[in-house]
């Protein structure tokens, strides 16, 4: 039987793109050939980059608008050096929300000056700061939108006239945003959009170009927007299981219609863990995520039963982030509902038998 | 019917590999969850990537030589850019073979003075230069063992007192060398070890630390090897499926065994090319590629005959690289020496019936 998978990522697909993706691994296009071994520039590969990067823009509602989509390598990771080494001259200002942006601060430093505007390190990063100045005479604002970790979520987007680049990775394509008020989103595939491997981006092109230092080939945007994502070989397999998944969202009625069932998983197991007298949420109420929700037992003394009566139920990937403990349930798009209710389900068992 | 796959990268990949590959994607490890949608820090793959990695250094007859190997994203493109921003202090040696030498050189030179050694593109990279100088104050010497867009392949390796870096993208564990001659090797996975996605690294431990540059984290190697190739999220399933072709190499017997057959692939095919009085080689016979034979009809006029033969005949991906023209035909590892036969047969019966 399938498992509640609540892993934080690389976390659940949905059941038909990976049937999908399993076919083409033995027989892609109905060419007799593994989508594994045919050339990049191979029209059938082609023709999935390119519906890959459309999809993107169409979802996003930023068709026409002067973006540009990449699916890239290296993660995350790779895009808090690149994201500075094509937009940073003097002077960033950076939210720090947790670790994920304080990584980004860290290799952005390399490349200018570095101006933290806020951070909720002060209290373990349960909350996300509101109140804060973004310098007018910053190359660009960053931000984090969803802390994977921590369990947190920007709600409101600052205002500014500055450009802003959002590192959206673990909750993309969840919810519906104005996503014109950004100049650069990147992402890595593995939450809501694909396997491991791929990282995309979605950048204004007006905002390139302005740096004066020399940029690497393979970690200048420009260059990969000109050989239209496809300078060097790309993670076949990965873009071709993003573009699945992106389908399959489209399919269902977009971000607006995967928006309400998220809201519905979030709600029913925030509410459990507000009501069950076992439990308590980690992070500020109004800052909580949809995406990942962190949670702790009261009494430590239960751990043991939870974590036998979750497991025995086929619940996957429930326990915090080493840096943080507890439990996280992660939800992302793929995952349904019933299966926060076999958790919900689970919670109530505890609370009836401890 | 499957297909003779000529194709240059991504390339052909064993059958029984693809099988396990494509059962994983639905269900891995017996777990009931998909490879793509578990932890990269749980133990299944945790000791996937451990596997992987200590098959290349078994593989390459490497262990206990102080050499680490990692699986990187970015491909060769990004390993271009990261062996410099390493190494490189002052003066780097590079030798010329061709495009992927050419853009390695373009991405070094950010970095310090390039001494380019020798060059092939006074005849269109159609052979290896062999009488050339290595500076002795050169931080590293630096050469790509297989073309595989022109079809040349270097066979002797100069002895230096330098460090020698070498991308094998295109030939690695396809035949017996010493690699402790290489400090560091670098290779992307999509012709003889698995599908685009990875980038393998093997490097000599002692050569890193050298330079005195700030190097961002995810360009640093001796990041990447502290966290055992695990600083950000690796690319599970690109991983997964190379650990897999590692071990069918390894069961078949290694890289010794697949030599012979390597060699007996080529011969077959150089010969028909040397005997049948339509066909040419574009490369100087003593550097022509086990990998990737170049080859071109001598009269035009019977393209369109010999393309209809070997598409009938199932033959795939045949066509020369299109910087190069004519034909090449890749014979990477996986590639069974019957395809080798069908081209032949094919290139016999244009002869009978032009």
């Amino acid at each position: 039987m399938k498992k509640h998978n609540f892993s934080a990522g690389p976390c659940i697909l949905p059941e038909e793109v990976l049937q999908k993706a399993a076919e083409a691994v033995i027989n892609f296009n109905n060419d007799n050939l593994s989508l594994l071994e045919i050339s990049h520039r191979s029209k059938p590969f082609v023709s999935v980059m390119e519906k890959a990067r459309a999809l993107v823009l169409e979802l996003l509602g930023l068709e026409n608008k002067g973006y540009q989509v990449l699916f890239l390598q290296g993660g995350a990771s790779t895009q808090f050096l690149m994201a500075a080494y094509n937009l940073l001259n003097k002077k960033a200002a950076y939210l720090n929300t947790g670790t994920w942006s304080s990584k980004a601060i860290k290799e952005a430093k390399f490349f200018g000056e570095l101006v933290e505007v806020a951070s909720s390190k002060d209290k373990n990063f349960t909350y996300i700061p509101k109140d804060y100045t973004i310098p007018s005479d910053a190359d660009y604002f960053h931000c984090t939108s969803n802390n994977t970790i921590f369990g947190t979520q920007i709600k409101e987007f600052p205002k500014t006239e500055v450009p802003v680049v959002c590192d959206m990775s673990s909750d993309i394509f969840s919810r519906q945003l104005d996503f014109s008020q950004f100049d650069l989103i990147y992402a890595g595939a593995q939450k809501n959009m694909g396997p491991a491997g791929t990282t995309l981006v979605v950048v204004k092109e007006s905002i390139l170009g302005k740096v004066s230092r020399t940029i690497p080939s393979m970690l200048d945007y420009q260059v990969h927007i000109s050989k239209d994502s496809m300078f060097n070989t790309p993670p076949v397999f990965a873009v071709y299981v993003s573009m699945l998944t992106l389908q399959w969202l489209k399919d269902l009625g977009g971000i607006s219609f995967i928006e309400q069932v998220n809201n519905k998983k979030a709600d029913l197991l925030y509410k459990e863990i507000d009501r069950n007298p076992l439990f308590q949420g980690v992070v500020e109420k109004e800052d909580r995520s949809f995406m990942n929700a962190t949670f702790t037992l009261k009494k430590d003394n239960l751990k043991e039963r939870f974590d036998s009566l979750w497991s025995a139920a086929g619940i996957n990937g429930l326990n915090g982030h080493r840096s943080v403990g507890g439990y996280r349930a992660s939800m992302y798009n793929a995952l349904p509902l019933y299966s926060v209710q076999a958790l919900v389900d689970v919670m109530q068992e505890l609370e009836r038998t401890a």
